[in-house]
């Protein structure tokens, strides 16, 4: 079985936030499944996607503040300037972290780890609606 | 053909450790493919996966080092703080190398280079033993 | 349907280099995929793979630039050194970056964002033409 969407996300802010649930209200048809794979795509370059902690906030506070250091805004160096401080930053940020995703599926669920959520993580000051393709492939 | 299990893999200690034959030993079905891809999934957010070289192990100890680096201990910026001083790091390392990836198989073996293999991450100075999700999927 | 190929991509100098269409020139049984996925493998530990900005060059220029000082040449704890001084960031880009990526596929396109493309990363100064193994699955 193979199905796929396309779901648009509530505006974020900049920073790392927790969209598990917003993606699973978003897909029952998950429960189809009984074993097989959730594919997560950003339709963007100043965004992206990773999993990481579920619980305490201060983890996703402190990566928006470490990759704040690791791709530093107004690097001397940097030629990309005209779409403002925060742009080339993101672009840097989208490769390290990572555009796609992709997640077991087993009886119904996400079959991640119980601390493990799903990130989407803004790295524009004042971005837009942003895009996911969504793919399920199974049995 | 889809085949999904999960693997206990053997205790690390912190550091960048090869698990291809870890790996393949408990995945004799492999040989049943003709065309596909290996999906590995890590259920956890303080360890990763990547692939990288598998000859010369001082690959493996620069890469922790470096990573050390890129994410270091004790930054004055970081809240997360109360499981240890090498916990918030690991949940960087998990974000910046990765959770999950998918490798091609092919004629029943895993189509790398001849110098690739899969790493296990260790990311905590004391952690039990780390669960992957393995999924199989072609024909 | 899965159809699953080797691709040898024109030698690159050392930079992020768009490979979008140097992929899908290679690529016509994509039309045949109303739903699906395209998997790109990169069959090195010295090069690596990511999905950015397709407009601009300047990006991926600053790309170059910041990825050679997140992981810099001749950094004194490096033990593996024989291979020359570019040789052990390219594997800490390897890591960073990733070595595969999964795109979406629909009504025989790659369901891409109107500013993404593919990058070929290459790592190294004088390197020699880099395979791929691309896995087309769907439907």
């Amino acid at each position: 079985m193979w199905l796929q969407k396309e779901m648009s996300l509530k505006v974020k802010k900049r920073g790392f936030h927790l969209i598990t649930d917003e993606i699973l209200q978003q897909l029952p048809e998950i429960e189809q499944l009984k074993v097989g794979l959730l594919h997560l795509f950003i339709k963007h370059t100043s965004a992206s996607i990773t999993l990481n902690e579920n619980a305490d906030p201060t983890v996703r506070q402190d990566l928006e503040r470490h990759f704040n250091v690791l791709a530093p805004e107004n690097a001397p160096y940097y030629e990309h300037i005209f779409e403002g401080a925060d742009d080339m930053p993101a672009h840097i940020k989208s490769t390290l972290i990572g555009s796609n995703q992709s997640i077991p599926v087993t009886n119904g669920l996400l079959n991640m780890g119980i601390w493990q959520g799903i990130y989407l993580c803004e790295h524009r000051d004042y971005a837009t609606a942003r895009t996911l393709v969504v793919t399920l492939n199974g049995e």
